[in-house]
């Protein structure tokens, strides 16, 4: 059937039925934007496609292409590299028509968003091309040797577009693994909604406006409200997706954000300290250990999910406790074999947001006796990709637990007494 | 050693040095208020204790038992039930004197809480007594069946004394058991900070109003904001703890809460519709299945823990997937086998805020055909107790599904296409 760019069609396959326009694709799927503003991309096989409306004729306005927006680039702009993680629909940015490119180039990107072409020189790269929640910890490991590349090779900026569902995780592994001389800005975005330009535009624009500040940590750059007013630069190790779909679901946790991008004037506004451009030398260090296990606590949980951690050869754990940083009483004897057995048990808590402490109650207590790290007021999601990159950096288990104990990337604030 | 009442003490034990003021207590522990603000208790075997202080003539003051508090109780005032689950520091008020009673009686209450003997007359029991994190499926039942007999014996409402730690656990496994004609309300206190007498005194008196109001459901009702200015009065269902230490750490998720108490005339504003005292018959399902798993996804994590569970012969297992419900494609395989071996799969969200829907990607298609259940906008720690709590009603696969898919006790909000 041929489906051209705009085209209202219906989709039966596997008994659920989609409709709406068709969007660009590289890939083999079909694109469509829903009614619901999101994305469907659906492989044609076996599927059953009807034609329910061919595009109107303003329809292909929205696929012009602006005439040559990259001749407009003047050579004397800061050069930012764009790489792109992720192949399928959420995992990259949909940029102002929606469109889903498997592949893309900094021509692709500056024909849908021409603004960018005033504020950068721009190539873009593929590091890898996986679902968002397909991501490994292995990945962050190539995306930081990539990065590092751009950096040695004289990008002035990364822009990392990144599928929002575990771009936190992704952020945190590199703030570990980089020193960064320059920006580094993971960026996504939420979804279309009913105005498919607004979100993916304005975060581009906006994480482009940061990764060419003298901003130099691993930030993540999201829309701040559900209006387009501005941008939040989140740093790496502090922000949480707080919402499934909001288009302001990336919050900074337990710290300010570092600033703000306003997008009508692409100002930038700081309010907490951060390392300035230039400041450090690049240093990556990008080795990780896959092997941790996050054990999320309830009450009635048994600790076998500890044992079975335990022997199956985990060589860290994380556990998201309740309140203050518990878990169960009868966990404690399994806290203290891994331990004895050189397995770091870090202790983080499902409240998210407050400071861990394990010195006031008695559970708390018998948990740091049995050998229980506390994870501060770092996130546990955080604290699990810390531990395996801590892990992936030394096989010493007395090294490992000062590493955990220390701050590396602002992923705990200075202790205070609980 | 002579202790009393406010003397200010060290204690050694296990190389942890504790210093505060010495508070009532009825256990063997001695009862510490650090100058933290919390509260210690320790165990006097093995431990140094030295007198760093004898208490002030004006501290005695704070322990003064106002006159025969109970006497003015009058019998025309409601009548309501405090029911007490925890014998430690943090499971039960603390009230104005930060005093931690084991075993305690209305009278005890009235002594410290004057006011309340305005709001009701009281009578209390002890339900049991655990650590909230000790808290375990088995005693909801056990709590239901308590809070059942006495709302047959009279009681025009309920409070349960609980630790903050699982607390929205508990309020959450209440709203499935029991259909209410009285309020049940759930209070604890965060901590005592520097000003012992706010945060226990406030959450009483106010869950003492709602108690005795119109809203018969299940609620939590503790501090809107870090000033003693009201009470939020939330959903069991849908309340969750969003800070380790904050007295407003209680945040109603995905709803808004039923309404306020203002502390200042104890009059109560609600913004929720919710079922009036009276309307709805005592009915109690209190059976439970504790064999349930709650596994948090996080990027590289294996499908063994999934594994795990299955062939543990666990009934049941809540996924709490990235975004809008999403786990790794090969834990895919995993879900299958689980629910093609009788055992539901639900799907939350880690972001907690906003809906899951699995039918936007590739992965959250696969996982609803290898059979997994949206959680919609249920909390994952609530989809957790729910699911627990199904399975203790049936049996039948099919009946238990049907139960996960409908909204029981306002613990998801109406189906909106996603």
């Amino acid at each position: 059937m041929d489906l051209e760019q705009g085209d209202r069609v219906q989709i039966v396959k596997n008994d659920v039925v989609y409709e709406g326009i068709v969007r660009p694709s590289n890939t083999e799927h079909i694109v469509l934007k829903m009614d619901s503003g999101y994305n469907a991309g659906i492989h044609p096989e076996n599927a059953e496609i009807t034609v329910v409306e061919k595009k109107e004729a303003e329809e292909k306005t929205r696929f012009f292409k602006p005439e040559s927006a990259s001749t407009k680039q003047k050579s004397d702009l800061p050069k930012v590299s764009i790489l792109s993680t992720g192949g399928t629909i959420a995992s990259k940015i949909d940029y102002r028509t929606g469109a889903v490119t498997a592949q893309f180039s900094a021509d692709d990107i500056l024909e849908t968003i021409p603004e960018l072409s005033e504020i950068a020189e721009f190539t873009g790269k593929v590091v890898y091309n996986v679902l968002s929640e397909n991501m490994k910890p292995e990945y962050w490991t190539e995306l930081a040797k990539t990065v590092s590349k751009e950096i040695e090779n004289g990008a002035d900026g990364i822009i990392i577009a990144h599928g929002t569902d575990t771009m936190m995780y992704s952020a945190a592994a590199l703030s570990f693994m980089i020193d960064t001389p320059v920006p580094i800005v993971f960026v996504g975005s939420q979804r279309s909604a009913d105005r498919p330009s607004s979100d993916n535009a304005m975060n581009a624009i906006c994480a482009a406006t940061v990764a060419t500040s003298d901003i130099a940590e691993v930030t993540a750059v999201m829309h701040g409200t559900t209006s387009d007013d501005y941008c939040e630069i989140h740093r790496g190790t502090q922000v949480r997706k707080m919402h499934t779909s909001r288009r302001d679901a990336f919050k900074s946790i337990n710290s300010d954000p570092i600033g703000f991008v306003d997008y009508s004037n692409r100002k930038i506004e700081t309010i907490s300290d951060y390392t300035k451009r230039g400041t450090r030398k690049l240093n990556v260090r990008e080795q990780i250990e896959p092997s941790c296990g996050l054990v999320k606590f309830t009450p009635g949980t048994s600790p076998d999910v500890l044992s079975h951690y335990i022997d199956s050869g985990y060589r860290g754990i994380v556990l998201e406790g309740t309140g203050l940083g518990h878990v169960s009483t009868d966990w404690v004897p399994e806290i203290e074999r891994a331990v004895d057995s050189g397995i770091p048990v870090v202790v983080a808590s499902q409240c998210l947001n407050g400071r861990v402490c394990d010195r006031v109650y008695d559970t708390g207590r018998d948990m740091l006796k049995a050998g229980a790290i506390e994870a501060e007021d770092m996130l546990p999601e955080v604290a699990h990709v810390k531990l395996m990159w801590v892990l992936g950096q030394t096989d010493d288990f007395d090294t490992a637990i000062e590493m955990l104990k220390s701050n590396i990337s602002h992923e705990m604030t200075s202790r205070s007494l609980c």
